[in-house]
């Protein structure tokens, strides 16, 4: 196998990708559809944030929310968002470690008439290969939750360079970490990434809670307008 | 790009990895060195755990150890192990989301001289893609923190599936994780793999180091008979 050979085909991959994130970004808009991708490790608390955030933006607003809710396997996650009575649809990869467009057309396709304000990607766990593959989304975050350690930014950079918020989750957490060094974290992450926006947040007690919607809110209007 | 045949190309990757893996194994075999693969999240506590294995282990025996650590970037963990006086190779897979025999080989050249009764790799982490590629260790464990809770054994199965061992890191926060179900962590894990072996422990308390220990210890005796 040639090394070069491989490096081609991830490029092909990645370039046949972007273009077909591009268009799909471009109808989302159209519709007046926002994109959220929502990304992090196993753990990082992305569906508890997720049902969090949505709490907070109907204070702002009573706009019609979706998720799309991306695992390997299992059906664990989307039960809960449809438990809060969100439309969802359960995106299976399948053993994949990422969500690439043909997956994310198809997950969208299943919605049929039913169209949203806000659509939520929880994106697979994993700090690493989401970062390369873009989801056709109007904005990325990314979660990072105490009980990982502040040093993430040092050994995952490459997803805190390409995100446009850092979500730090379980700050209910720090008081058992006192190791966990919040202004290295975010020293580091602006060295990576100098227009990102920070938050510190607990979806468990609600803090920082609103300052996300307010966030999410704020980038749908800057879409739309 | 052709589906089938990006298909094809992982498959020849993997079985020119397999291959390259089953001879390296053999090699350090026959040289009395041990090897194990730790894997698992970001956050799990790989390098803190992996410290406490060791120092668990110099109360079994005077056995030589190194460390191979693997990280996208950064030296973080790799200065960790040398301050506690272990021999250590830095790995650096520039961005790659898991570890090959090709890089695999040249971070064991680089201990030179040094021979190992144990060398352990901890592996780069993430959940999802290390689990396919063999790095030619003896015995592949994976850690599974208490903070990201239980029900990662349903989302991310494919890593449960091929570990000899599973071991539960951070318990001393079980109290604060009280939706934590070990019950069912331990049944849906051994559905996936029936001869898993499954530890608790905390490294930050000592809890059940002492136990992962002697099954190292174990499992490299076996490896010599």
């Amino acid at each position: 196998m040639d090394e070069s050979r491989v490096i081609e085909v991830k490029r092909d991959i990645l370039a046949g990708n972007d273009r077909s994130a591009e268009k799909f970004r471009m109808l989302r808009k159209e519709e007046g559809t926002f994109l959220l991708d929502i990304m992090g490790s196993p753990g990082a608390g992305k569906t508890t944030f997720l049902l969090a955030l949505m709490e907070s933006l109907k204070k702002l607003s009573d706009a019609k929310m979706g998720v799309i809710e991306a695992d390997l396997e299992s059906d664990v996650d989307a039960l809960k968002i449809k438990a809060a009575g969100i439309p969802s649809v359960e995106l299976n990869t399948k053993g994949v470690c990422h969500v690439e467009m043909g997956m994310m057309k198809q997950a969208y396709a299943a919605f049929g008439d039913l169209k949203f304000d806000y659509l939520f990607l929880e994106n697979i766990g994993n700090l690493v290969c989401p970062a390369d593959f873009d989801t056709g989304c109007h904005r990325r975050i990314m979660l990072l939750s105490v009980p990982e350690g502040w040093d993430k930014v040092c050994k995952y950079p490459p997803m805190f360079a390409v995100v446009d918020a850092l979500i730090v989750t379980k700050c209910d957490y720090l008081p058992l970490n006192e190791d966990f060094d919040m202004e290295a974290l975010k020293e580091h992450a602006r060295i990576l990434n100098p227009k990102l926006d920070i938050f510190v947040t607990s979806a468990r007690t609600g803090e920082g809670m609103d300052d996300v919607a307010a966030w999410v809110f704020e980038k749908r209007k800057q879409m739309l307008s």
